[in-house]
């Protein structure tokens, strides 16, 4: 089934100077490297339901295990007040930048579970794409650099450029315990720039470095009734159904047009330049690509803007969940004492999630009657963050790309979250390179997850391109030499 | 812990004449009678969840039994398209009238579990209440009339009228198959009246013949999104979410003052005179009985109405559930590809539930946007019925109450819904006594469902006297005897 791929033009061998014997190896090895991805999505390491803590940390020892095995060193398996995190380090090209690589092992949780084609934890490869949960967010490009460093430490025994390892387990429940990890470790965490694969190139011909990425909020409503569920032939009529008022309440976050309603909701919103707008319009996906990689018949939003800013530098609110009542078969007639909808604001640059928490609740506050009781609850957050086109390692990427996909990337801004590129900003002071290797219509967070395998050759050989790049660069980095966090090269 | 009851009042001999030993047999059989239906409850009799199509059946087959065993004839357990019926009969009396007893043995789903101080389906007595789904609703108030019917078999062998027994496995469900049973079979049922005992009373010492019901309309409203579920950081914004747009739907069928704001939802709904609504405020449930009864603080509901009003004379509309989007721990970003909603309608007369569910898919097209999709499915309906009461057979009843209870009962209009009232007037031309031996606060439908010990023989009682009175009845049936379907006595 893999042969359908073609020509492994990814590890062609033309200019590569010192990365040839590791391209070399690369070519020898993918049917290694896909029997070891696979491995690791066998993992369920769902970070968000406890029933799978224990299989997160089989995942993390696992990880663990196979960089040691690649020739990592001062590999270890940090606990954190949650899941654990994977540390691993091999620096010994004094004078030469520092790579830190971040990428997360935890998944998405897999519900619904009957609409998935294969089961989600048995990778399954059909045509040229291999299915699983976290085969694309965020397994299959995490190890993607976990090949680029193999392929260097098994053929020359030394890396180009001196790299850390920081793998998360909880990148999925808003990493709780990654800032207290930062903080504390910051000095040996210490490096020159960041590089971070978990978000989509254009299409499979058209590589992207991700400039942006929305912040997020996640709360929780919850509105409490009676004290028990009601009859509704009884009471129908009599007693404020809680269901019934968080619908009304959630009905009341948006406007018709799709605006979110909560006042003051984007007084700190940034507008962007025409010039910048322009070059979104030029290089960004269109509105009928978005449309159909959503598996969509129509848009909707916020008018004014085009598919592309709706979702990268507008904030956004949706509804993941809402449990209450009777779910199972056929009718039942209850009023249940209570309901719960899941929410999720994206945030954009000067959006802060302390400040639209605050207004969320003065809104739910003035919405709620007096016939019921409203509660809110934080389930996690993360700032907006952008990064600086400018950076060195940032044309080192560009540089990568052009060899691993042979095109020249465009710089795209996501309209997902990542709360570690805020982090490692505020707390180490460091520039993240976004290069992604998955597709837009690879269903992270979806049933039938999926990760493109040309993608992961290609994003190897890219990771490869990348680090020798960076043994060449001298890097500038302004706000990390400022706070006197990080070595300069 | 059964000795709390006091001194058995119910089973006083005062005035028995022909029905003295019967109530002589029950002083001396409280506790078999306990254990007996004890062991009815056990069965979880779910007529909504197919996974307890066996349980049903098996209870079904219990009942059976044990009416052979109190001497019963013709006993049958009749299949239908659903869940069986089971028929009994006794008819030695020529020349007296015949009473037909409906019930029904199944019950409604027992979710929330967590919610419950023991399994729903271990019955348990705390104080003076037995604790288990069905207890109340109905299995103890059917119960009642069955050992009505033993303590006359048992001591004079013969009962004092003909009686007909009609237990249905489908109540909870709409009786989908009722229908057509009681079309096939009408002269085999033909009765001169139809007792049933599936209500609440107003307190223990306050007992109520309730002579109206509301009718029930319950549907499934779906909304259908993007093709998948969606990641709402990539998508959130652009796609229309099928829960957001159900919520906005929902939030659409009630103003702020708690009418129905579905156009043309109260044009058939009939007004009654100051008179009516003076004895129902002198006789019913006040407000703040109501309130507290539902284990509620605060009343909400249609403006110009009494509480009792609201749920009696006036129709209404509850939210019984919602399906959509992720449901376990934790956040999941997530745009859900459909939402459903569990929809139930409590209509008065003369509103029909095919005008309404006409009137609903009307609202639900003019409130669609073109961005998703909507589905309405119906799930089941009742007519509403109001049962006459000079009719010889509801004074009987208000003669037995006195005995049974030592009050005299009060005419009640009750918000619920049963099926049958309506389908044994339209198809057999048989009046139903309402005879309730429930009390407002038994959480029929809810967690911890329970049935008052005392009401349980206090409505054997009644129902032995109620059988003695009828015997002495000329019934006087303008509806049957016009339509040529029943016999009279």
């Amino acid at each position: 089934m893999f042969s359908a791929v073609g020509a492994p033009r990814e590890f062609s061998s033309i200019s590569l100077g010192p990365s040839a014997p590791a391209i070399a190896y690369c070519r020898t090895h993918r049917a290694v490297f896909l029997a070891e991805l696979k491995d690791f999505i066998r993992f369920p390491s769902v970070s968000a339901q406890p029933e799978h803590a224990d299989d997160v940390k089989g995942c993390a020892a696992w990880l663990a295990e196979h960089s040691r095995r690649i020739g990592m060193e001062r590999v270890t398996v940090v606990p954190t007040g949650g899941h654990p995190i994977v540390y691993a380090e091999c620096c010994h090209t004094p004078g030469r930048p520092t790579v830190l690589i971040y990428g997360h092992y935890d998944v998405q949780p897999a519900e619904p579970l009957d609409e998935w084609q294969s089961p989600p934890f048995e990778p399954m490869v059909r045509g040229n794409d291999l299915y699983g949960r976290g085969a694309s967010d965020d397994k299959g490009q995490l190890f993607a650099h976990m090949k680029a460093l193999e392929a260097f430490l098994q053929t020359g025994g030394e890396l180009p450029v001196n790299v850390k390892c920081l793998f998360e387990g909880e990148e999925e429940i808003g990493s709780p315990n990654l800032t207290a990890f930062l903080r504390r470790d910051r000095h040996a965490l210490a490096a020159d720039v960041a590089v971070l694969s978990d978000m989509p190139m254009l299409a499979p011909n058209r590589p992207a470095i991700t400039e942006s990425m929305r912040g997020a909020l996640s709360l929780e409503l919850e509105i409490r009734g009676a004290d028990r569920d009601l009859h509704s032939g009884l009471y129908g009529g009599v007693i404020h159904n809680p269901l019934q008022v968080l619908c009304e309440i959630i009905a009341s976050l948006h406007d018709r047009a799709g605006r979110v309603r909560i006042p003051g909701f984007y007084s700190q919103v940034l507008d962007w330049t025409p010039r910048e707008r322009a070059y979104m319009k030029a290089y960004g996906p269109s509105d009928v690509e978005i449309v159909r990689n959503a598996g969509a018949k129509h848009a909707w939003g916020e008018p004014g803007y085009t598919l592309y800013e709706r979702t990268t530098i507008r904030p956004a609110l949706t509804i993941n969940g809402i449990l209450g009542g009777y779910q199972g078969a056929g009718p039942k007639a209850v009023i249940p004492d209570r309901a719960v909808v899941k929410l999720n604001f994206r945030l954009v640059p000067d959006q802060e999630p302390e400040e639209i928490e605050r207004l969320f609740r003065c809104h739910v506050d003035h919405c709620t009657p007096s016939t019921v009781r409203s509660f809110v609850r934080k389930q996690s957050s993360a700032r907006p963050a952008v990064i600086d086109r400018r950076h060195p390692a940032m044309r080192a990427a560009v540089s990568a790309y052009r060899y691993g996909f042979g095109s020249t990337p465009v710089f795209l801004r996501s309209g997902g979250t990542i709360p570690v590129i805020a982090l490692l900003r505020d707390i180490l002071g460091m520039h993240t390179v976004l290069m992604g290797f998955a597709l837009p219509d690879d269903g992270r967070h979806a049933p039938n997850e999926k990760f493109h395998l040309p993608n992961f050759f290609k994003g190897i050989a890219t990771s490869i391109h990348f680090l020798a790049q960076m043994a060449g660069q001298s890097i500038d980095l302004p706000i990390a030499a400022r706070r006197g966090l990080i070595r300069i090269s």
